[in-house]
């Protein structure tokens, strides 16, 4: 039998078994039996599964089903970027066009979802940008807090999952690239409010607007270092 | 040294030597004197790059630096789609709806590029899917290659493969689900000869128009499903 239909199998057993992310797998000396293949074969399965995050293993534990994140993508793409410094500028370039276009599509389910239950939390997100932005710093952890935690609003896992593994790809090509902070960095960090603000009051085209402004100093960034190339 | 350690240092090697997909990577033997670890090791960590599309393994051949596209992501939500019947229908809207997001947002994007050379291909990519959809047949094949082609003139090529890889997502989930030919199929398949007359004619609206019908029918068969169940 073949490693893929090992791995094909394995799932097929978590299917069967109806088994969700976080419950645990029958044991290795279980899969041998009930598959009829050898430990090695199991063994193989199970790290190709775990590669791709629908396995878990937890060493000394056992082994759990997975959250089947994006990271697997995340990981691929993110070495993709840093293979050159002209590859990353592009890909870094086509990231923050992608971010920029869900956040445009998903503005309506935004500005109507239910954000009133978290605008104190994402208000302090942009008090703290805001802060960190007027001494010059950078503010990722909370940049990545306030897009992750506004896109939960809309119901869709699957986009909120995409915004938080685009931030990632995006966090770790910027440091390799040699991107400085950009010197308006602080208009970033306000339109994160206005972007709340919009949003607190129903206001989508303000909303958007407020959405395009925010990507601008990072886009005037990377098209400074792309003409110094 | 631990096994991503070695996928680690495989990627740094990358990196360092400059090798671009489709370059061939040192044997296996040459890895590990390079970085001084076990053949096991090494394999481990090929395998597990394997995964991930970072470098791809033909047999009798060799092994070459991977496409690193989004297939793995592609795997690993096919799988979380498909886990339980409930979860796969609210997966595959939450495609739909991640899908219907991109189209609009770079609407502008296609209607600007350069679709004119490749308008008789996607012309015969209407006609095959319109007499498809006549026949009461299913058109995915055309379908994809339509949205794909599409989405390669934006130059943007993460957009691109995310609409590719959620087209496979799109295609592995629905047969699970049971969903049947819309009986308004003809639609969509109409739909997309509007989408492809109005880029060519640069009307931006008129083709956000058509993407928005062009969904109708499977969002409609999504719901209906949904009651059943």
């Amino acid at each position: 039998m073949r490693r893929t239909t090992v791995a094909d199998e394995i799932k097929k057993l978590i299917l069967t078994r109806e088994l969700k992310p976080g419950d645990l797998l029958p044991t290795e000396t279980e899969l041998c039996e009930t598959l009829d293949v050898s430990r090695s074969s199991v063994r193989e399965a199970i790290r190709t599964l775990s590669t791709l995050d629908i396995v878990d293993v937890r060493h000394g534990h056992g082994t759990y089903v997975g959250a089947m994140s994006l990271d697997p993508m995340v990981e691929a793409l993110v070495f993709r970027g840093v293979l050159s410094p002209d590859g990353s500028l592009a890909a870094l370039r086509e990231v923050v066009d992608v971010r920029l276009a869900l956040d445009l599509a998903m503005a309506d389910n935004i500005v109507d979802g239910a954000i009133d239950d978290d605008s104190d939390e994402l208000s302090a997100l942009v008090d703290d940008m805001v802060d960190k932005a007027s001494r010059g710093e950078m503010f990722l952890e909370a940049d990545r807090a306030f897009h992750t935690k506004l896109f939960a609003v809309t119901g869709n896992r699957l986009a909120a999952q995409l915004v938080g593994a685009f931030w990632d790809i995006h966090t770790a090509v910027i440091p390799q690239l040699g991107i400085t902070v950009p010197a308006d960095i602080q208009r970033t960090a306000e339109a994160h409010g206005d972007m709340l603000a919009s949003a607190l009051r129903g206001d989508v085209e303000g909303y958007r607007r407020a959405v395009v402004e925010h990507y601008k100093p990072l886009q005037r960034a990377i098209s400074a270092r792309r003409n110094e190339q």
